[in-house]
């Protein structure tokens, strides 16, 4: 999808990405290798299924992120803060990957979490701890070069 | 409730029989059972617990989902569908454990998490994901015959 | 789409076509009329905004509700009862149209509404009055032919 | 079923008791009384067509408010901090008439609605506006007595 | 709050702003303006009622939006997303009316709206046609210079 | 915040409190401890992050739970409630924790069950099944005297 992000992207017609991690402690160590593997795996075996339906929704998933008016960065970020209201802890994962890769500092991910908690309410509190030990997870990775 | 299912279902006055692996990994062996044994003791705790409007309230939980106008199958992937889009891992397992004891094939099955993935968006992804792969260890599973 | 549902239908590539009595009275007169006039006019302005994304999204909506494997009845009553769990009144009244032209009878519809009812608990009330209310009038319509 | 809270039930087999002006503007004059009126015709409409597992349903919700370890007030009080989270303008007109019923000041109701706007976020606001706007046409009405 | 859009804003603690139009036409004249006046009428009740939960709620949600490492436009953008997903139709507007002062253009405002759609699915579209209406009528007012 | 929970609270700035153990299995040993340290240590970072907007939120969260016209047991039963209806497992261990310590009895805890369950639908049986193993730990514990 976009060449800097080929690391974290597994196939090219899948621009959702999201994974299973939802559930898995955020504490424990490998926690974004976990959330790469079973998110390829799951992938693939959704898109073998041959639904016309869902593949094509896979394929529109892919399209609204791609930069057009807005560029990727602002769209990811939106992603981010959408993905936060509604409470899905893989898909908060997923967005902060691509917004770290996109260069988006942990402070303007941290005001795009406040919109998050001002708008969803008190509730979103406990997606917004995972999804911080989620990026100091992702802090704390070897650098990828 | 019905005769084929009573190696899934606990006692009779529990149509809901939701369980705790919401928060479990789905690719751990032994996820289906593990959904069976805690569903049952806390069914039962909380029946126990004497509270009518909530014991009359899982009543009509079973009653629901008894054959009318529409026969079970329908029934069931109703539920199936309704419980994607409420993003419930936990219902989706224990619809997809249904669906499949009253014979509905995997085909279908997508096409109703089709269903859900339009109406309820990408957000709806990541339980998509889980729930195939509960109802791939289901079919993995040795004949219950 | 489907040709006995063109009086209903906006334009081909529209497969949501969901409009704005979400907010009109129930009871008032013209409720379907209105219905239909709204949904056209933004259909035809939305599509016509050329977002690539949003279309194709209209384009998988279509696809979704198509017979394969489950025929479009069935199809009919997974949207129905998605929309009604997730309280859209617009959804909720769309999907009743598309159920009445598929031949899905009142009562048939009633036990679609009790499994939103039981899934979605009371708040889905208020809805289902204004499902019901909408359905009535529908049924009170001269006939088409 | 509460002696002192007659004027504004319906039927003794509806404790839900929603209604559809939801869609109504709060600011016009009648909004009470029509709340009630459609209330009891689509109550009456919903439970005649008699869906077992639907008037079974309304059955468990009436009885979930009868005092119980919590008295009445307290019950009404949660019914209306949930229905405010869960953005449900008819449902939170419902509790407000019963908390009144109940003698619920409006310093304590609105503590309620503090809890629900914290919980909930500023996406509770326009269901906030409507909601208070419905409490003072209702503390504008001659006294019943 | 900005000083080119105090033409909309009511009070300078109130961020949030959002008003009573959800459940009114957006085909009718002058939704705007008659947005704007119930805005600010509950606004002054809600915060005259001198609940200090809800009064410093209503400061956070202001201090939200304030420019920081992210500009004003961006997180304008965000609201409108995350209404969206959510499905509020007056925080919609509110935020296309801030989105618009801020110069956000109609094609970027549509590149939002497909976020929203695709994150939050078909049940968004009601609410992303009433958007449109809302926004259309904004743009045939005349110049507020 | 109260003098009587300084066990289970972290700091006085933090009125949430809620935790990660929502993807913890609610059966294994320690999962309360196990909040009460992933919730010390990830409201240290998030508030050590110093977003204005976020540490003012958690503010307010705290403000809404003190006593005023409604005393803190009733409060955060409403927290529980809404909690509940909104399906965060970790709020609901929180509000019950909190509950527990200002005297709620067990069997007035499973009167606000009833009420978030007929309220929210079957959809939250999975939450109310966690919650009664966290409450049914939290009663196995020693006593804190």
């Amino acid at each position: 999808m976009r060449s800097n992000s080929k690391n974290f992207q597994v196939s090219s017609d899948d621009g959702a990405n999201k994974s299973y991690t939802e559930f898995k402690s955020t504490s424990m160590p490998g926690r974004v290798d976990e959330f790469q593997s079973f998110r390829q795996k799951m992938n693939d075996r959704i898109l073998g299924a041959d639904n016309r339906a869902i593949k094509r929704f896979f394929g529109v998933d892919t399209l609204t992120y791609e930069p057009g008016k807005l560029d990727a960065r602002t769209k990811e970020m939106l992603g981010l803060a959408t993905s936060m209201v509604l409470r899905c802890d893989d898909c908060i994962s997923y967005h902060i990957l691509q917004c770290k890769e996109l260069g988006v500092t942990d402070e303007e991910m941290f005001e795009v979490f406040s919109v998050a908690l001002t708008v969803g309410g008190s509730i979103v509190i406990p997606h917004l701890r995972r999804g911080v030990a989620f990026l100091d997870e992702l802090n704390e990775r070897p650098s990828k070069g």
